[in-house]
């Protein structure tokens, strides 16, 4: 499904939250799309400039009507549970990419039980694709009517481990140790915990047994794991530290030659040679740095990935996602650079 | 002077600087052009990205030699001194944007007073042109051989002021109190008062009299100015906030009334309406947002204008200029949009 | 009234707020009083601990019970308008250090102006001191029954400015910048405004013209000030730069001269004769340190003050006015020593 | 050995560094201690004030002269490799604490394989005794002539796993992820990768295989530990995550009953029974806060500790060993409570 010569037509749902603000800051220095649909229930008759300064646009904010919307795309940026509740109508009116997880699990039961919530629409799930464009066929997206748009944590761990499970490397259960910016709690938040006050200069770990992205990665790694995210005192990033077990002899050479497989061609994972990629130098890009080494005294493989949160953990990857769904080039208006300082 | 078809081929002069490093990062997203040199005389032998891994490059980086540059337009990102060295080579091979204050003032005696140094080439003061585009005749830029780019402060205060001085409406010294993102003061710092652990959670003043960008500010605006800057804990930004002494009877809608006017059909000067600016809404963008309002117990304005001191404040502005200068719109390959959060 | 054998006793209201946590930190530290209550409506039945975990006690959360209150002093960490709700009761049966503003204003009509609101015990205004213990005469303090205990903002202007306008030196309306730490706005914030995502690496003015504080400082000073405040990356700390229009021939000596005799022996303000003072260096300290020069091109005094918000602006001056009260050293358990890195 | 009527004289070796300066400021609210000398090379003729402006003192900065010292206690706070060039002489004068590593190990051979130098005396290894008084006998420390203090990462990896180690509870390699504020790179860094700039909204790993405090915590827990520290962008703070391969069947009951255990009358151990520390809730404070629970999907103890790398994991653990030394109580002169916010 090629893409012709008018512009993509854009709908966001939930523009003033942080992952519809992104959605729509990245569309407007892409070529070939348009954001012709801003919706956000609270703040009808508003400008999204009213709400998100930083936007220079006209556009106004609309209420969310899933039997009216006219575009191409549609971005749902809205908690667990209101894809599966709109899919069915909106997949009549156009492609679908839902940034939660209702769209993202292959097997019914881990969703319910991790979600503690019953699907609506079952029967989706097995015309859903998963958009993880580094891990999953692209002639599957390429043809998909309905996205589930995988997150942050669960790119930056899956990008690195799952070439090394496939290879059978892993000896044992990885441990990944997550730290994300604090954006990834989102814009809504009324709780103490997230005001600046208590975030500047803290560091906290949470979900730390049993989090719900646990399973998302395990179903992208093939085995178990042991993830613990934390927030720490930066606006976006995540950093994944991960120590995997691995088979006796394992070298730091293996890893990057079984990584160079399997991310050839792909321009936004980037291998890092000499030292430790740090956060903030993806901070704006759609890429994902990593680099390993191998520490023989204990059997372990020390492996660091760094990733936007943001972007390629969010709008970026759902736009990389529309791209390959509309035939252009995956690296299509995304960003390879960071910015820094 | 019109752009043909092929890219502009640009040289960075000091790349590894967050100047440098930002206009490169900027440049890898401007349509036509093309960064082919980046010098670093402390780096040869390096890649571009071994020293700024934020930048997806394989641009290696070379040693600054002027007699050998081969580009349309070079950008000159050292400390004042530098450029008035090496513009009368530079300009013998491509068109120079100087980031520095070797080429920004009118009056010679002003630069040698408060930069403490004799100007190595008086006689090219008159070619250069000072390259604010919102306050200069930009078909002067466009014929210009030589900018003298101005900087973060300077854009910030005259901006929002100078107009209200051509205008009448000064009554007095204005009160210029500029808060500024650390990353003004440079990547090359040893003293350990720009460590991280000395600067965050911390504001200090400094230059508090004298500092030289006064007259710059001076030279823009028409009138003595009290300028005061400061460090604040960010890494990007500037938030001028300017009390400026008011004929009586001044209102806020004759302040808008009077921008309207200077910077109508202007993009990169966004007047808001309700409401003050924040820094972060302009930080990763070439704007530069400001407001006003007027205190009639005292007989102030009180005007707020923020920027992006690496954008409009620096790698922007600076690729602002030669797009003018090249014949393109002003606005080829610069950010509209701030990222946030 | 000079303090006994037994311990003071303390009550604190609004216990969980930033205020009242700090107060109680401080007075953990304090050889000669004791917190015995610690009140908060919303978390009763809950320890402090369970909602301060910095804050190592066993102290158990009551509700608000004028009636029922046993102590030598009760502080009131509540908005303006909570404590002449109250105090004609508890000052029956206490001493009452009020940290809002419903007592600090000799002009009833001032104070009615610029809060909008009533005041219901106006005939407590007479009996109510000022509690700045440096500007005030501390006889007063020593026995007044009901103190109203100056603010961040306030205490940081009027203390480098209240002895030069007395010296006569002011030519004119003085300009304060002032820039606040993000406490300031306190704990129970539900706008997103405050949110870290949103303040971190950003600065933003508020109440630019016409903020409540500037009567106050106003009532110190003697004349009228251009006051804007700012809110700035940090947790902690105010710094006001003041430009202050200075009648000719003024020195910087002159000043220093005018504060050393203002403030001989007073221990909490400090003059710094090198260099400018930096926020940081007295966070956690109830100093207020502070430095000045002159511009002779512009006739200005250029001044910083700089304290934290929490201690000297808030919960350490007050129970500097505690201890003046109990008569003893108004110094102790108060630290002098900033917080540093 | 009591401490008798007069105050303990302290010297401070190193004093303008972070764990100098947080040694004064610490015991300049201390009772019955008084810092007398505070040493500067690079400083002669300064007061201390001059470089760490944040402390109220009068102090000079004097050159470092072992043959001269006169002080019951000298504290040492420099680089590994300083302690055992002066530690003989110094002896004979006083009782030393090390804060670095040059008297930390058992076993010389592992202090000169992964510090890679030759000890210079040996012989005092046996009588230095290792100074984590909640993990050793007291009266060792009590009797002491030298110190070897242990450092933040290593209290905060070892107080949680050694009494787990030593109840049998351990099945593995324990992995300790540990994030540190980016004061524990100390003060006198001039590679640009500290500078506020590029450590803001930043985090990165380093040292990720064969980090020269793994030897030290694998000391004290008894097994081998996979160990890596990162450095976060926050001024102060230890946030150590260990994901510890537990016994079948281990509860989370069970660990927190061994930590009662051995944690039993210690006011700087505190269990945290709800949630999970954050790191500032103990920063100011010399406690370490920690908490665990026990995922069975897995097999691992998740565990958290949190503690001030400036107090607990430095200076505050030196002064509590100073206090055990000098026949005080431990907690003498030593905060409880954190400072937040």
């Amino acid at each position: 499904m090629k893409h012709g010569g008018s512009k993509i037509n854009v709908a966001v749902v939930g523009a003033t939250g942080y992952v519809g603000g992104e959605i729509i800051r990245l569309l407007q220095g892409h070529p070939l799309a348009e954001v012709k649909v801003a919706t956000s229930n609270r703040n009808q008759g508003l400008r999204l400039r009213d709400k998100c300064p930083w936007i220079a646009t006209e556009l106004a904010l609309t209420p969310f009507d899933p039997g009216s919307i006219d575009a191409d795309f549609v971005f749902l940026c809205q908690e667990a549970g209101f894809a599966m509740q709109h899919a069915p109508a909106l997949m009549r009116r156009c492609r679908v990419i839902d940034m939660a997880a209702d769209f993202r699990f292959k097997d019914l039961a881990v969703y319910e039980a991790w979600y503690k919530k019953r699907h609506l629409c079952p029967e989706l799930l097995g015309r859903a694709v998963y958009g993880l464009p580094e891990l999953v066929d692209c002639s599957e997206i390429a043809d998909a009517p309905l996205i589930g748009n995988p997150g942050c944590y669960v790119t930056a761990a899956s990008l690195p481990l799952a070439p090394l499970a496939k290879a059978g490397l892993l000896a044992g259960v990885p441990v990944i140790d997550a730290k994300s910016g604090v954006s990834g709690a989102g814009r809504s938040k009324t709780d103490p915990d997230y005001l600046y006050s208590e975030m500047t200069a803290n560091l906290k770990a949470y979900g730390v047994v049993g989090h719900r992205h646990t399973p998302e990665i395990e179903q992208n790694v093939g085995c178990r794991v042991r993830f613990t995210p934390h927030l720490v005192p930066m606006a976006r990033g995540i950093h994944a530290t991960i120590q995997a077990p691995v088979v006796e002899g394992t070298t730091r050479e293996q890893i990057y030659e079984i990584w160079r497989k399997a991310y050839e061609g792909r321009p936004f994972v980037s291998l890092q040679e000499e030292g430790w990629p740090s956060v903030k130098q993806v901070v704006g890009s759609n890429r994902c740095d990593m680099a390993a080494d191998v520490d023989p005294r204990t059997g372990f493989a020390a492996i660091v990935s760094v990733l936007d949160n943001m972007v390629k953990g969010a709008a970026g990857q759902a736009i990389q996602n529309m791209n390959i769904m509309a035939g252009l080039p995956e690296t299509t208006g995304l960003p390879l650079n960071g910015v820094w300082p």
